[in-house]
């Protein structure tokens, strides 16, 4: 155990005001902003992660088009060799990403599926789940705030589809490069680890977009990231990244805490519905996403607003009423809501929907307060979704001097 | 039954020779051939395919970077149900296809998710299965080229991942391009028709391509789909564009047939072996994907080549040797190759590999002859490979003045 209460990373010592400066000037340079340049689309094709320090790819702007989640749980028993498992994958894990990062898989590996293509920002995030933790003997190490997540009403969730040891996070702007990548990290540790659960996720490609700098749309056909906190606002390092100034848990600090979520949609359904109707149940327009009776899409909804017949204009039900931040005491996440669509299992099931990401400093004042609001107050949408799999995560800063992650934690 | 013995299409009364021409004039003047124009990213991503004759649009080039591909069963019994239902299916989806093809989901239906999106050459091929012909009280009007494929030592195929009375291709550049026009063709036939097996599929994007007219690689790193037939040769309308000259199979007259495969690989036993031995076993380099004693992808392998040691350069069980024309009397199809990668099912089996489509004239003397040599002859990648799913359609020519497909069958 180390250093103590200091807070670690580029977050070291900064307030939520501080923080700012840092994100805006360097931490996340390599993030592209909303605000489009002309040539972002083939900045997303040709760039390279390379080494970051601090928050880890998935956090950077803008999303890639496709992501691939994999859960993984260690095969080993006793608290000891669960640890020593851990390090030993966590410690290959560092080596291999650090060279994906720079290289790609064509770089690391003869014959890759990759050769000949752009790095499409080939971005790699690991995560520790709390059973992790229980499973190594660091009880007394695990924050609060990794914790699994509480019951919803609405849940129907299948245990095969929830938790996990350690989380992947693989995104790139191109298919085949995440599933190399994927391939790559999964072939090195097949011994150590095997696959829980994992899902492949995609939006729209930039090249496709008419304004690659535009909120994407999920499979609904909803605008689905409004009102995300932005590293250039001083709220982001509070809500966003995890601050922990005791010694027991400071291996966490400046990291983040992931949910995830597989919320399967029931899209036929949800497209019976007439515009208005569905309208109705998100509270926003469907062309432009601007909250009802407001302009734009980044308008704040006015939940007073009452039309000629007396009725509220955002329903009591509309689901961006009770995600609202005035309905969950100001929680907010970073979302990155990402589509799955694996075709019809048996019986004919579609198996469509969203793989939905949420990043926060605390998922107990981020996702769950949010979640509960939903879920109690009966969502106008709750009956077009399920949520079938959840999964939190720790994801610790990433620290270029460290042999593998949470270095702190382990020694 | 009309017109009788006078072949159809845009093909009508012409051999292969006069085909050509116009192949090359007009019939796929849509589709880009592999000489790479500098602007034909962009052109993907901005083409509608709009109304086309003749061939549908998942035999133009270049292939799209996502498809799905989807069998469906009638819910009818007798011959006369079921032969009415297929005509109010493929009467719906006529119109459907047109507007999809000339408006995109976005121009079709409101809220859609591809608003603000490129149409992203999004291309819509029905095909219609044996099953069907045969429940429709068909049976006289099946082409003998319309069989179910005959099995193969080498086969793992489940039967729910086999067959279908109908055949939906939809490709596209984009995945939420796909996904919305596939939910939109199935929702409008949800009384008749269910959902048999599906598969959703994927190649590098044009835009992370560095050269995107290059062949693309399947997952193994091979460079698959060199040697295709192109429209401009000679020998494509004789291999791909079926010729019925009876009045009983005249509808299918211009058309083609698809076999589809899906294919699982064996990943990580493939990435195991020495760059060497897997080089071996296709009978390619991995990275350019010359054949072995070839300097180039598209030189003709060496098949009596041997090298110092007395050995064939090109090993008896290479899959290449197997699969050469030299092997199988000459038989070639056009084959379009897919990645899926879906993920780890339960037990941890990695769902990825193949979605292979083979299109053809005959598939008795393409795809069938093709595979029996790969099966018996003991192709090296056999034991990499697990054939799981398989099935076979007809595809009919597409005529703008019919208001179904292949109208002739049905009237």
């Amino acid at each position: 155990m180390s250093q103590g209460p200091s807070r670690r990373g580029l977050f070291a010592g900064l307030g939520a005001a501080g923080a700012t400066g840092l994100l805006t000037g360097g931490l996340i340079g390599a993030a592209v902003d909303r605000g489009q340049e002309p040539d972002s689309v083939r900045e997303r094709v040709l760039s390279r992660s390379g080494p970051r320090e601090g928050l880890p790819p998935a956090l950077h702007t803008p999303t890639p088009a496709h992501v691939h989640v994999i859960a993984l749980d260690l095969s080993a028993d006793t608290p000891a060799e669960v640890a020593q498992q851990a390090r030993s994958v966590l410690g290959l894990w560092r080596e291999q990403v650090r060279e994906l990062h720079e290289h790609g898989t064509e770089g690391v590996m003869e014959g890759s599926p990759t050769q000949g293509l752009h790095p499409a920002s080939l971005g790699i995030t690991l995560g520790l789940g709390p059973s992790l933790l229980e499973r190594a003997g660091l009880e007394d190490r695990r924050p609060e705030e990794l914790e699994d997540l509480p019951d919803f009403s609405t849940d129907r969730l299948d245990p095969a589809l929830c938790g996990g040891d350690l989380m992947l996070h693989v995104g790139a702007e191109d298919p085949v490069v995440v599933s190399a990548a994927v391939r790559h990290l999964l072939g090195s540790v097949r011994e150590h680890a095997r696959v829980r659960w994992a899902l492949p996720g995609f939006q729209r490609g930039a090249a496709t977009a008419q304004d690659s700098s535009a909120t994407p749309r999920n499979l609904m056909g909803q605008i689905d990231g409004t009102v995300n906190p932005h590293p250039e606002e001083a709220i982001f390092a509070s809500q966003v990244v995890a601050s922990h100034t005791d010694a027991a848990t400071s291996w966490m600090d400046g990291g983040t805490y992931v949910v995830v979520r597989r919320i399967r949609m029931l899209l036929d359904d949800w497209f019976d519905l007439s515009p208005q109707e569905r309208e109705r149940s998100v509270g926003r327009r469907l062309d432009d996403g601007a909250p009802l009776g407001g302009e734009n899409e980044d308008d704040r909804p006015d939940l007073s607003a009452k039309g000629e017949d007396g009725e509220p204009v955002i329903a009591a039900n509309a689901h961006i009423r009770l995600a609202s931040p005035e309905h969950t005491l100001g929680a907010r996440m970073l979302r990155r809501g990402f589509n799955y669509d694996l075709g019809w299992g048996p019986g004919g099931r579609a198996e469509a929907g969203l793989l939905f990401t949420a990043w926060q400093a605390d998922p107990r004042t981020g996702f769950t307060a949010v979640q509960r609001h939903l879920d109690e107050g009966g969502d106008a949408l709750n009956e077009y979704v399920r949520h079938e799999g959840s999964a939190v995560f720790a994801v610790p800063p990433v620290r270029e001097d460290e042999p593998f992650m949470a270095h702190e934690l382990w020694s």
